[in-house]
């Protein structure tokens, strides 16, 4: 190659790769740079079983009580909890670590929460935390919130979680699948 | 132009270039990738108004009840919502979506609150979530909070939202004007 | 240098910058952008001290009241406040912001706490807001919460505090040193 025709080259390929490297962040694909699924069970308070449960109803609207879930689809209820992460769907499996946090059912006319929490991890195989919030139209079969931030391991993590009611028993137990898919890695 | 000359241009050219490249994300433009302005219209229940009430009291300090909002400016009332989005400021038009989450006032002093809340959508124009957080010091004529996250149409959205009180009437219905302003679009 | 080692020479230095420059924001060095120290003291609502408390419990398990916190490491309290923030650990020394918004108790066997509020200032040093959210396993000595947001002098940003009980006084008092270091600054 002579000079002139390998500068026409390098002159090319510099400006296609200069045009992307003058807008950094512009593109961006929706792939994520980590997934991650676990599961987590929630048990919640009913007067009898304070020794399994793992939620407790805090707050609850005028008329309403904190140990019956309120009607009216459970609008008003806020409730706090503590409850295992497993990597199967099974509540007997050793947990990997502690979702903890708080929901409150938002609506009167059909079930919807609204979810503030985290995932904590203290194992050899994850330390740090995952930061969770957004809203949680629960009959719909898949429901998307956002990872707002993360540490330890999760360091300044972003992202999406794809929540999805994998089982649940009357008003005393849900599981929660929960897909994590982080677009933001450090 | 002779070579030297092209290649004396090129590498100036590509000093520069790759000095920009070299730093992706520190130019960082405050012009909004994305605008959209809504209001919603928080209807509070106040013991008479069952029917048509969107919020209600679920959390009061000690001595105060949840049917009236407490004294000293309401500190420690938190408050659940479900209200209706609409594209103008009539409580009437047609709702193109829900706020839903929670407030809670914080301050004995003076009116001051704390919200933690999402955009729900789920028309033709919009499918998705915003995600909004933090302090609303609502005697401000205007106060700006975070937009933390977004999913479907606003995946992995953040920027500021500047909210304004449209109107209130007494303590039983406020709307707020919520100017979304999106500097991080995907 | 002849031609075609400068030619070489600047290809294989172009094929390292490109390299970069196509990938942005691969690349993110953990250096905070900003660091900010600050601390501040929460007075809990007794029942006796409501002149000087700074919080109030104002949501409880069923079979607790409001005013005592509750037993099982006060699991299920949710507490809001508005706390002074100082720039050293002395409570009498002039704030320089408020720290407003609520934590709750979310564990039975031990004391951990889930935290979302804002540092929020109007000073000639500091005017904005900065937003938080995250566990916060209080018997840690120190603890890591995510910096979900910012507005005004905080405008967008993003990044880790690191907690840590500075002092505390029996149910009434406690002081929280905060190491915030941002990532993202705009």
């Amino acid at each position: 190659m002579d000079p002139r025709s390998l500068i026409l080259t390098l002159f090319l390929l510099f400006l296609f790769t200069g045009s992307t490297a003058a807008s950094p962040g512009k593109i961006k694909v929706r792939r994520p740079c980590r997934r991650l699924v676990f599961y987590f069970h929630d048990v919640i308070y009913n007067g009898k079983n304070s020794k399994n449960a793992t939620s407790a109803i805090v707050g609850a609207p005028a008329g309403a009580n904190r140990t019956i879930l309120a009607g009216h689809n459970h609008f008003g209820n806020l409730v706090v909890f503590d409850d295992p992460i497993t990597l199967d769907n099974n509540l007997h499996s050793t947990p990997v670590g502690r979702a903890q946090g708080f929901y409150l059912y938002d609506k009167k006319d059909i079930f919807t929460a609204w979810l503030g929490f985290s995932f904590v991890f203290n194992s050899t195989q994850h330390k740090g935390s995952i930061n969770f919030a957004g809203a949680d139209p629960l009959m719909n079969k898949t429901r998307d919130i956002s990872v707002v931030g993360g540490t330890g391991d999760f360091f300044m993590s972003r992202g999406i979680a794809t929540l999805m009611t994998d089982a649940f028993e009357g008003e005393v137990y849900f599981r929660l699948r929960v897909d994590i898919k982080l677009y933001e890695c450090w």
